[in-house]
């Protein structure tokens, strides 16, 4: 009888406007919400209850039952009660034999069971067609009707129809149904809603520690020492001058990370001379968050050309710059153009232009819409080739700028190095090996073993 | 017998490369420019129309045959004829039996008939599968080849199999179909093509109507008032100098109203001690447009941060720099350092940077990929968290900029304040309120009412 | 007996965790590599070979089996042999019969076999169903993990439930399938993975002979008759002032000839009074690659903007200022404010930001995944409207820019025009015919056209 009223459920779309009877188990938070929405979009809604004494809460036009037959009235069922209390649907195993039940449940933490929800009520009810669905969505979303963030729902199931059922209540109320397979999928589906940006912990904590550091660092060498040593008080550096020394450092460093797990790998895989092997687990992890580091990076280097541009409108430079002039005026000279100083400055200008203009190009293609129109090959292309220019253009501009100074002591004040040179460490390293990676002879050997070659068969994994 | 030969037909693919016949009723634009296409991607062609005499219209590989005898030849049957002379089609039922018909027709304006012209179709045909496809792509742009515009083709239906059909055939001719469900989705699909930015209507009218005022208000106050009390003639100041100050006002005004339906949500929700009640119609909608409104507000922060930076190019300024300078080398005498100048110009210049730097980050966020990769969590804390710090930011840098000339009568040409005071009214209120918001006496009882808490639930609706 | 098996197979998720076996018939470098990655997800994995003898290449946890043996283990097999290789499986037909066979075969260049190599396999073997899929991922990508690059994975195939197996894998690998419809659209996805920006080549190729031209047109201009006739060594320009003469120009004149195919499309239609007959062959190609020719238009715009922001940070501006001033000073006056001067500097500018603004936003509508959600109406609004408005701007910025110097002889060094001379004679003719085209008596006519209307309806293709 079930199957039957399965069954014409889902033929009437061909014959009549109308929406099929959706049944929601449990009047908690989510349930009202979800019921409150499919009533707005012109689906009955009926309530299955324990007592039917807290109707008030509920929805107007929603009908509230017992749960036996509450679930008779519809061929979806959507379960809206915890994990803890799926046990008392086992007494009405009989009546959801066939039914479509939604398992929209969240757990607390990540991983809290052994199996997912929705796997489990498949075990307990294994004559009903489980689908796993609007764990994504917020009822305070749903509720407030401003779904701007992710309209996307994920929807896992063994049953097709009864998943291509759950897929067009979800597109009815709006929002965008996203086939993850079977049930299988569910762990994974519960798992999402409880991360909070998982591959950026990493790179932002690394970059907090740094920029931390460089800060002090700039602040004792630039602030403090020439207040202690020459008596000037320069503590507005602390705005803008500080932070435009520690950010080109932390792009720069940050941009060389990104290539640095790269050399290890080809490294260590010529070293095994096989790639069936797997990478220590740091340089895994490593190499699954080079895209954060290099969009922090980039965030860094935006920051940076700001910071730059800015410098004109800053009193202390107008003030530096009208002093310098006019005290040339007062002397009565006109100091000649410096050749060598107007090559200097145009370049370091141009080979910053250029390294940002790729950086930011790199920052398009690794945005989702973008990465997904491009095949591999391309996206190698982009990412590989178009990133060590960029790591060139930018380890030059650096080099460039600050060349001259490498060499005169007053640059080294309390003996310390200035930070754009202690910047450069990594990104030379980086592009030194790497241009010895690709000489011929050491390129060929790990060339064929990307290509699956084993030097030595014998000790795979 | 048509049955048959609908099965035959899906299992050609299996057994040949051939294309499978395809029908199209209607010699029209649309008609014709679909046939052209379908010829082009393999597929044979026959027209079904009342005469065959205008055959030097279609395309030239096509057949041409009665209706009936067209429909015989293929089991998908596109409809490229107007809702209006959808009856003739109903002495061809019984031909029609069976068979996929695509309706691919569109409306000349919103929700114009009671039920969408699919549903209209397939109650005059309940033995046909009824597809609806086709109706967001342009003849125009099917014709000429240049599909850079969206190359998806929503499609609905209530028989999968044929909607299989179809979306092969869609994939066939280089477009993207994408599944919208059951034929009850055909109002909305056919209602998508009349569309222009439906969401971008009121946020825009309003950004133009404040941004004609605060226009005219520094207008008058910065060039006809110079003009007249002081006869400076700084028209050219329309070109730069107010452009460049309306932008910030309405940047830093229009986000701060972004985050004000918000605050009216939550007070309304305080009073009425539920979450379970409909708000008022405007702030739905305010809420609904807020996303926009952002980026129209991002989009004025953008115009503010170019024209900032050109400051320095232009001849105005250069000439001011300049004068500055000579007369202090004509009066023999250097201004020291001003400290405090010194800071405020810093601080106000890096909290309009790290303001714009948030600003822009919430706008790559609200890009549909980026959007779609975070879950719900992630998107509340950047959108809510950020978009606060970017309002307390920006607010920051409109005060530091400002601040010291509240107090100055000279500010107040004919008594009236100068515009920037008149920004920050509105971003002050909302972080006022916010910040009183967050005071956990209030937050908690708040926080209940979005978990589902009610005070009174008799009163819910 | 083998349905039997497969019909289990797809039932054994609802009943436990167990993932199906899997078998894959090769053991070369994708083989290998795909076998890792499944095992890892979870899936038993058996390999079917020649010999066992080199099981010490293949993953430790895989069973090594003679083909026959393998393919009788597991209801879907992964073909990782090479298309010249396939005919070895035609004795095992009758072990294959009903199996899902995957063909996951690359080629090494663009369509090398009349048919695809998954259609040649399912021609060899008509009792299998064969699924397309896993071409378009990388064995290095797969092995390393690092699949931060595209995680799509083009699926087709003919058996929707035998494409809804190897897609459940596809997700259950981490990756995301993507169904392309039946086996017809193998050839594409096998062309996909070998294709290099196929669209960008001619507008790269383009860009870069006009940059080389326009940049040797700059320096003997700029720099060697500057050397010859004024003995002025300004070799310096290299960096930064001939760049940023040279963007702006090939900005302005690629924008311009992303409008001017459609300039050539009305005007052929015009002419031949119908819509219906192709273009000629070069400017189909053109109007396919406008896209790619606005991007680097943006590229050229962007650079432009940069290196004309770092102007004052430049030691040669900064000397060129400081003497300027000084030489005022010197000779005891103050130059007054030159309003003309004032107003064509405030113009260019203003114009200048706007265009560029408008252009960024059609940089920003072009991005897949706001161009998706975008209909078509919509699309037409912003990349005509907004995208000729961008044109008017920028055309006008350089106008006003360099106009004075029209009638200066001094302008024409060797009797050569400035390049932004030159760069204006096609934007100003796009401008102009467009003007033209928008008059009533014309555009009537051919909006008439491109709604199907034929002048000559005997003359059609």
């Amino acid at each position: 009888m079930n199957k039957n009223s399965s069954h014409i459920m889902a033929l009437t779309p061909n014959t009549s406007n109308k929406r099929e009877t959706v049944c929601i188990f449990g009047t908690g938070d989510f349930g009202r919400a979800l019921g409150h929405k499919m009533i707005q979009s012109g689906y009955p809604v009926v309530y299955g209850s324990r007592s039917t004494q807290i109707s008030n809460l509920i929805p107007k036009d929603a009908e509230v039952l017992s749960h036996a037959e509450a679930a008779q009235k519809a061929a979806i069922i959507i379960i809206a009660i915890q994990r803890q209390h799926y046990n008392f649907l086992m007494p009405l195993a009989e009546i959801l034999h066939g039914k479509v039940l939604v398992d929209i449940s969240n757990n607390l933490k990540l991983n809290q069971y052994p199996e997912s929800n929705a796997e489990y009520l498949a075990q307990l009810l294994p004559g009903s067609k489980v689908v796993k669905a609007f764990n994504t969505v917020s009822a305070w979303a749903l509720q407030s009707g401003t779904l701007d963030a992710s309209r996307q729902v994920f929807v896992c199931g063994d049953d097709v129809e009864a998943k291509q059922m759950v897929m067009n209540i979800v597109r009815a109320l709006g929002l965008t149904p996203l086939d993850k397979g079977s049930l299988l999928a569910a762990q994974e589906i519960e798992n999402y809603p409880l991360q909070l940006f998982p591959m950026w912990k990493f790179p932002i904590f690394l970059s907090l520690g740094l920029t931390a550091f460089f800060f002090f660092y700039c602040l004792a060498l630039d602030v403090i020492y020439t207040y202690i040593y020459e008596k000037n008080n320069f503590s507005f550096f602390i705005a803008i001058t500080i932070p435009n020394r520690v950010c080109p450092v932390m792009a720069l460093i940050l941009l060389a990370l990104v290539y640095l797990p790269g050399i290890f790998a080809a490294i260590i895989q010529l070293y095994r001379g096989t790639k069936y092997r797997r990478f220590p687990d740091w340089l895994d992890k490593w190499m699954l968050c080079r895209k954060q580091l290099g969009l922090i990076a980039l965030a860094f280097a935006s920051l940076h050309a700001v910071f730059t541009l800015v410098t004109p409108m800053r009193a202390f430079v107008s003030w530096r710059t009208s002093k310098g002039i006019i005290s040339q005026a007062l002397n009565n000279k006109t100091e000649p153009l410096n050749n060598t100083n107007a090559w200097i400055s145009d370049c370091y200008l141009a080979l910053g232009i250029l390294g940002f203009f790729l950086f930011v190009l790199l920052g398009i293609t690794s945005l989702p819409s973008v990465s997904n129109s491009v095949n591999w090959r391309e996206f190698r292309f982009v990412q590989s080739k178009l990133g060590y220019l960029a790591l060139i253009f930018c380890t030059a501009h650096t080099l460039v700028y600050g060349g001259k100074w490498f060499l005169s002591p007053s640059a080294y004040k309390w003996y310390l190095p200035n930070i754009y040179m202690l910047s450069l460490v990594i990104p030379c390293a980086v592009l030194v090996v790497k241009f010895v990676l690709i000489f011929p002879c050491i390129d060929k050997p790990l060339t064929q073993i990307r290509q699956g070659w084993e030097r030595n068969p014998k000790h795979s994994e």
